[in-house]
Order: C-alpha cells, then sequence, then structure tokens
C-alpha cells in the first residue's frame, strides 16, 4: 500500500496550521508541491519549504516539485477549459506518485487553505485511485480555510441569525442576480466581480493576505468601498503577480 | 483594557486544534464555560477541562463556568424567541466578564469548531462592546468548522466544479424547496430534516462525533440510508441524550 496525505496548511498564517497538520507532516517520507505554473509559484513554495523546515521533523524526507498546468483562463467554454485543465493536471499528480511515492511509503501534500473547499487535488487522487491504483489511499487533514480567517480577522459571525451562508467563487458571484445576494462568501475572485454589485445595499468585508504581514482588511458598505478595495488589488498585483483576496458580501437588514 | 479571546478548538478532535488556539490558551489569565444547561453540558465540560490541561500551560488560570440558558424550542415565534434566547446569553455572559475579567486581564472563551460558523457567542461579546464595555477587546482564533471535518473524514471535496456551497442549518432545509437544494452543508438539525428530502436524486454524506472514538459515518443515495442515519442519530440521543452531526447533500449530477 503507499498513502497520501492532503493537508490543510489554512490560508497563510503558520498559526493557523494544526495539531494534525503537523503530525502529518511528520509521518510522510516524500512531499509533493503541485504548483501551477505562474507569478505567485516561487512564493508558494517557499512557504511550503518554511513550514516543513519548522515542522516535519529532523528525520530525512524528500521534496519532489511538480509544474502544474496553469488555466486556460480565454477559453470560450468554461466547462471545458476547466474540465481539460483538471484531466492535465491529474496526470501530472498521477505520474510523480507513479515515479516518487514507493510501496509502503506515504506521501504529503500540503494544500493552501482547507483540501475540500475549492481545490482540485482530492478529487483528481480519487480519480487516479479510480482507474486503477488500487494500492493507493488518500488520508484528508483539514485546515483553516480563508472565510474562516476573514471572518476571524474582522471579528463578525460568518452567519447571521435564520441565514445560510454561500461559499461561492468570483466567476459565479458575476452572473449571479443581485437581489439573491443575502450573505456570499466569494473566494477566487480576481475579476473584481464584485463591482457588479454595487447599488443593491451590501455590506462587504473584504481581505487579502490574511494573517500575513501583507494583510489588507476593509469593510464597510460595498458602494462607499468598491473602489478601494480595487485599488488595493491593483496595487499588490502589480507588486507581485498575484494576490490571494476573499470576501463576505451581506444584504444591510435590521437586527443582527 | 481587558482583551477576550475566541478560541475555536474544532469539531471533537483533539489533533484539529490549530497552533494559535494552543497560543491564545496560553494567554488567558481566566477562562469562560458557557455552557448550555442541557444534556450535553458536563460532557462538553469534560471536554474543555482536558483541552486546557493538555495546553495551557504551568502557569495558574481561572475557571468560571456560567450556565447559559437553553433555548424554547416549542416557542411559536422562531425569531421571538431566539432574540429572547440570544439576549439573555448575552447578560450571563455580561455579568461573568464584569464580574470575573479584571481590567489587564486576558479571558478565554473555547468556542466548539468556529466562533464564526452558528455560534452566538462573538456577536454577544459585539453586543456587550457595543453597549458601553470601551475597554473590552474582542479577538477571534478560527477553528476547524465540522463541515470541513465532515468532508475531511468522507474524503469528498465540500464544492463541485462551478458550483457553489450553502451551509445551512436543519431548520432552514426543512423548509426549502428539495428542488433548490443542489449542494447544501447541514448543521444543527437535530430534527431529521433530511427525511423531508428523500426522492429528490439526492446523495449524502453524514457524520457525528467526527473526530473523536464514537465517530459514525454513512455516505450514499439519501432514499437509500435515511432511515439508517435516523436509527443512529436515535441510538445516539438515547445514550447519551444529545448528538453533534452534520452533512453535505448532493444532488446528483454527471460528471465531478
Amino acid at each position: 500500500m503507499r498513502s497520501l496525505l492532503l493537508i490543510g496548511i489554512g490560508p497563510g498564517d503558520p498559526d493557523a496550521l494544526t495539531l494534525g497538520a503537523v503530525r502529518a507532516m511528520r509521518r510522510a517520507d516524500v512531499f509533493f508541491f503541485l504548483e501551477k505554473a505562474d507569478a505567485g509559484r516561487d512564493a508558494l513554495i517557499d512557504v511550503r519549504r518554511r513550514l516543513l523546515a519548522a515542522h516535519a521533523g529532523d528525520r530525512p524526507y524528500r521534496v519532489v516539485s511538480g509544474r502544474t498546468p496553469a488555466r486556460d483562463r480565454a477559453a470560450e467554454d468554461y466547462a471545458d477549459a476547466v474540465a481539460d485543465w483538471r484531466d492535465r493536471r491529474t496526470r501530472v499528480i498521477g505520474d510523480l506518485i507513479d515515479r516518487d511515492l514507493m510501496p509502503g511509503e506515504t506521501g504529503g501534500v500540503l494544500i493552501w487553505g482547507d483540501p475540500g473547499l475549492y481545490d482540485g487535488t482530492l478529487q483528481s487522487v480519487q480519480d487516479l485511485i479510480a482507474e486503477g491504483r488500487g494500492d493507493l489511499r488518500v488520508e484528508v487533514v483539514p485546515g483553516i480555510a480563508s472565510p474562516q480567517a476573514l471572518a476571524a480577522r474582522h471579528r463578525v459571525p460568518l452567519n447571521r441569525v435564520g441565514e445560510s451562508l454561500t461559499v461561492t467563487t468570483g466567476r459565479l458571484i458575476g452572473s449571479a442576480d443581485p437581489d439573491t445576494v443575502t450573505n456570499h462568501l466569494v473566494m477566487l475572485d480576481g475579476r473584481h466581480a464584485y463591482r457588479h454589485l454595487t447599488g443593491y445595499d451590501l455590506d462587504i468585508h473584504w481581505g487579502a493576505d490574511l494573517g500575513t504581514p501583507d494583510e489588507v482588511l476593509i469593510a464597510g458598505p460595498l458602494d462607499a468601498v468598491a473602489d478601494r478595495i480595487g485599488a488595493t488589488l491593483d496595487a499588490k498585483r502589480a507588486a507581485k503577480g498575484w494576490v490571494m483576496d476573499s470576501y463576505l458580501l451581506r444584504k444591510r437588514r435590521e437586527g443582527p
């Protein structure tokens, strides 16, 4: 048997690591860095190297870096483009596992945030097992996701009484009917989707680089702060080529 | 100034604690146990005592137990009943803080799961600050929430490609149009709300007592496993008077 640990490492704050994640790091013989070939690659790899240096212990471990494909964001058919990208990414992960995870060994993948939320690695590994790798076992170590870190830093609850929370993406919120937005947490925006939602009595709690020295938090009526958020995003992207942000959009109402 | 740390401790698995939560436990001079006066009270207090014994360090700390009110679940007007319960709970917390958190001290509250998700303590403390406790500062330490623990234990992603995740309650899902249920995570059920959703091509991933020795996981087509989930819930409730469960409901579809 071979084991693969998908280890959630939280949204960037080293304190967001769980005791279970630390324990998992100490179990792995080999770590796979599955970074996209894009602007953030080197910085994200650095974070992982630092976490391993701090927590993986003194025993020897190997690190294998795989350059996973970037998605074709210009493609016309979103579903096709995602399916194609996922498939290419699954192939890269499969090749790495087949080559570098030996029988009896345990591999580890450090995953930003939580492995269950808007990260494709778990589905790729399940696909790899389903296509015939019966000797591969996957284990998931949950991590603090950016919605929780965002709410904690702003000191606001994610839900209000009697209301659901919808966790969604910039792409989906960009095409949503603004009247249906009541209490929505948006991840993976990158296209300023919140701009389409001004004029609807929404409040926003926005954050980037949560729990890191570069953290920025902005909160207020969306109509009043949208420009400031946009300028902050543009400045961050200009400075380092990428940015990780998330935000809570909330319809204004009476009471808590 | 007085500080109050709201510390997420995860859904029951001691390994779900973050390094930040451990650090926060070591900062507090006094811990407030705010347990409801109901069947689970003693067991939940035991969990907190064990966590403090394991992690709060050798320096002295005080523990103050407050018996917070149970909600009137028979009340006809849900919003009124919740508002009344919240208000009484806020008063209890305010009295404890005013009596037992001295100037210059740091208090800690250990909160099941994540302080931002379906827990009223943060809003109560914000209300207490707003009514005039200008010397009180609150800090939130995020914790692993049961949705993440559930998905991790079942080894399934919380979202599928191109789809949102709605985090909601048993009460809300019980009155939802079943056709609108696509990918919903239900917390705080306690009324077998999933039973109303059979016959709609939904799959369920259900779990109780996640990450503890009493953990039970059930997954499959809702129509096929609803009875087994119901019997498990009833047995657990009969055995210890309470149960913590959550589940992911997912409309069956082609593809991932």
